[in-house]
C-alpha cells in the first residue's frame, strides 16, 4: 500500500486538454521530476482521467490515483470502472465524492470499504467541515476539504477562507484522529500551499494551478518545497520550550 | 472513420472479471481473430472498459468502443471522459445511453453530435421501439434495441419477444431510413443471432454470451457465421421474381 | 382531458417565494381572473409546486399543471409523486423534462404513455430543436423549446434567438404534425409572447415574468392578448388570395 | 418544534395506492385514534406524498412529515419541494436519503442545516450502521438504519439482523449522545417493534405493514403498545440494584 510521507500533493488532471494522451505523459514527466528528488520525504500523486490510468501507471514511478471509482461490484455493468479495474490499471488509489462528480454516502461507504480490501488509498473530498467530519467518520486513509465556490478560482481556501481549513481540522479530528487531511480549491502558489500546511493540513489537492501552467515541474516543485518548510517552521516551534 | 459491414457484432465486455487486465486481451485477441477471417464482410467491434481502451486499440486490430462517453466538454471535470478522450485513446466510437448507463435525452444529443464532430461512430441504445424511434430522429450512426429485462437473462430477444424486433424496426424506419438497426439482450447462441438478421436488423450487441463463454473465438465466430447465411437467405429471396 | 384552444399560456411557478402558500394562491387568483375572460379563446394554466397541486386544484376554475412528475408506477417509491398522485390531486396535466428537472430518454417515454393513459396532458421542454424534434415522436400533447442559457435572463428567446424557434418548428413537424408546440426561455413582455407565436409556435411557457411580477393578473393579460393579436393577423394573411 | 417522546413510530405512506387521496385520508384518520390514545406517551408521525402533505396536516392532529426535501433553496428550481415548501403546507419536518431517495452527502448537509433554521424536524435514513454514524455526525434529530435488502419483504430487521440494530446503536453514540436512532425494514409486527426498543432504539420506521394493513388502526395500536412494555422493562430493569 502506497506510504503517505507528509507533506502531501495531489494533481487532480480532470479534463483539462493537457490531461490526455502525449500531453499528460508529459506533465506526469515533469511531475514525477520533483516526485524523484523529494522521495521519502513528500507524497506526489498525479490522477489522470480513467483511459490515462495504465499508460501513466506503467511508464511512470510517481504514484497514480485515479479520479473516481464507480460504486460497484466486478460484473454486470456498463461503462462503469469498479475499484478493482482500477487497482487492474495500476493505480495506487483513487478519489472520491469530488465536488464534480458528487457520491451519495452508501456510495461513499461502499468505496471506502473496498479500497481497503483491495489495499487502495483513498482520499475522500467534501465540501464544508461538518461534510469533512461526517466523511470521517467512514476512515478513509484522506479526506479533503474543497468549497466548491472557490475551486478553478485561484482563490486559495488557505488565504481567502482560512477558517474553513481550521474549522475542518477541529471537526475532522473530533472524529477521526488518524485520518490525513488535506486543503483543496483555488490553491495557485507556492504560499497558497504553505498555508494550508500552516493552517494545521498534511498538504493540498490542485489541479488548473499545475495542469495549465507552462511550468508544471516548477510549479510542483515550489508548492513542495514551500510545504516541507512550513512542516519544519512547525515542527521548530513545538520542539521550544 | 470506422466502416460499418452488415453484419456487425459488437461486444460490450462490461465490467465482467473477464473484463480487465489480461483476461480482457486475451478475449480481445480471441474476437480479434474472427474479425481477421471476415475483414470485409462483417464488422467486429469490441467495447471494454475506460482503463483497458487504450491497450485493446493499441494492441488489437479488431475495432474498439468504449461502452460509453461523458456528456461534457474537455475541461474541468472530475471523474469525467469526454469523447475526446475516448479519441485519444484509439477507440472508434462508443456506445451511449445502455440501460446500465442511462442518459438524459439532451446528454444523448450531445454526444451524438460530438461523435461526429470528432468522426467517432456512436451506438445509442434503447429499451423499446418508441425510444428507438425517438433517438434515430437524433441521427446516430446505430441504435440498439434491447429491453433490459431480457438483459443478462440468456433469452434471447430476437426469439422470446420477436415483436420488439419488427416493431422497432418499423419505428425506426418510419423517421429515419439510414440508420443501422442491432439487436440486444439476451443473445446467447448462433441461432439467436441469425432470428436478429432474418427480423431484419443489422447485427446484434452481446455481452455475457461471450465474456463468459469458455470459448469466446467459437462463439463469435458461429454467430457472425449465422448472420451472414441469414443476410444471404435474404438477399436471395429479394433477388427472386 | 383538458382543450388546448390556441393561444396557450402556462405559468410554470418554479418554487419561487410567490409560489407557496397564500401567495401561490393569489397569483393563482390573479392569473383566474384572466382565464375567465379568455375562457373558449385562449388557454392558460398554472403549474405550481406539488404541495400546492391540490389547494390550487380544487380553488381554482384555471386548470393545473404539475412541475413534473416521477416515472414510477404507484407502490414502494419514497418521496415519489406519480402521475396517479398528480392526477389524484386534481391536475389536469403535468411538464415533463424541463431543464431545471431533465430525465432520461426512457423516463420521458414512460410519462408520456402514463398520461395518456391517465387522460392526462403531458408537456415535455427540449433544450433544442434535434431534441425536440426527438422527443415528439413520443407524441406528447404538447412540445417546449427552451435554450437553458436564455431561462430566467429576461432576454426572450423568441427575440434574441429567434430562429432556434423557427427550426424548431421545422424540425418538429417533419415528424410530428399535431403536436403542438410552445416557446420558452426569458419570456417576459407582450411582444415576446406575440413574437413566439408570429415565429409559428402556439403559445408560450413562462416563469419569473410573471412569479416575480408586481402585477402578475397585468402581465398575464397582456401576454394573452398579444398572442391573440397575432393569431389574428397570421389567419388574415392567410385568409388573403 | 414537535417533542419526540419515545417511542417513536413513523409511518411511510411511500406512493401506494393507498398513501394518496380519500385513501390517505383515512388511513390518516385511523392514525391519528391511536395518536390520540397515546399523546404525550409516545409520538407517531404519518409521512404521505407530497401532494396530500398539506390536506393531512390541516386535516389531522397526527404530526405530518414529508417523505423528502430537494435540496434546494427557494427559486428558480422547477419540480421541486425545498424544505420551506414542506414547511409551508403544515408538516412538522421529513424523511431524508431513504433507501428509495438516497442523497449525496453534501445534500443530506444541507437539508439537517435547512431543518435546524426551519425549526422542522428531520429524520435521515442510512443503510448500514457505519453510515449512521457518518449521519449522525451532523446532527439530524433522529436516525433510522434500514437494510435495504430488507425493506418490504416482512422480515424485521430487529429480529432477523439484530446485530445491525445494536451495532448502529453503538456507531452512532460514539459519535453523537443526543441523536434518536430508529429501526427500519421489514418491520411488520408487534414483536418487531418490541424487539426494535428492546435492543436500544427508540421506536421503528414502517411502511408496507400499516398501508397494506385491512385494519392500520390496530397495526399502529399494537406496535405502540408493545414498544411502550418494551420501555417499561428495560426501565424496571435498570431501575433494579
Amino acid at each position: 500500500m502506497l506510504d503517505l510521507w507528509e507533506p502531501i500533493l495531489v494533481v487532480n488532471f480532470k479534463a483539462y486538454e493537457t490531461a490526455i494522451g502525449s500531453r499528460a505523459l508529459a506533465v506526469g514527466k515533469a511531475i514525477e521530476r520533483v516526485h524523484l528528488d523529494f522521495r521519502g520525504s513528500a507524497t506526489i500523486i498525479v490522477a489522470p482521467p480513467f483511459t490515462e490510468l495504465r499508460t501513466l501507471s506503467s511508464s511512470l514511478e510517481v504514484p497514480v490515483f485515479a479520479q473516481h471509482a464507480d460504486p460497484v461490484e466486478l460484473g454486470a455493468s456498463t461503462g462503469a470502472v469498479p475499484p478493482e479495474a482500477v487497482k487492474e490499471a495500476g493505480a495506487s488509489g483513487f478519489i472520491a465524492n469530488h465536488s464534480e462528480r458528487r457520491l451519495r454516502l452508501d456510495e461513499i461507504g461502499f468505496l471506502v470499504e473496498k479500497a481497503r480490501s483491495l489495499r487502495l488509498r483513498v482520499l475522500v473530498c467534501a465540501a464544508k467541515p461538518g461534510e469533512a467530519a461526517a466523511v470521517s467518520v467512514l476512515e478513509p486513509d484522506m479526506v479533503a476539504v474543497e468549497p466548491p465556490e472557490l475551486i478553478g478560482t485561484g482563490l486559495a481556501v488557505s488565504r481567502v477562507k482560512p477558517e474553513v481549513v481550521t474549522d475542518s481540522v477541529v471537526a475532522v479530528r473530533r472524529y477521526n484522529r488518524n485520518v490525513v487531511i488535506l486543503t483543496g480549491a483555488g490553491i495557485t502558489t507556492a504560499e497558497d500551499a504553505e498555508a494550508a500546511v500552516r493552517l494545521g493540513t498534511s498538504g493540498v489537492l490542485v489541479a488548473s494551478a499545475v495542469m495549465k501552467s507552462r511550468e508544471p515541474e516548477k510549479t510542483v516543485r515550489s508548492m513542495v518545497e514551500a510545504m516541507l518548510r512550513a512542516i519544519e517552521k512547525r515542527e521548530t516551534s513545538r520542539a521550544q520550550p
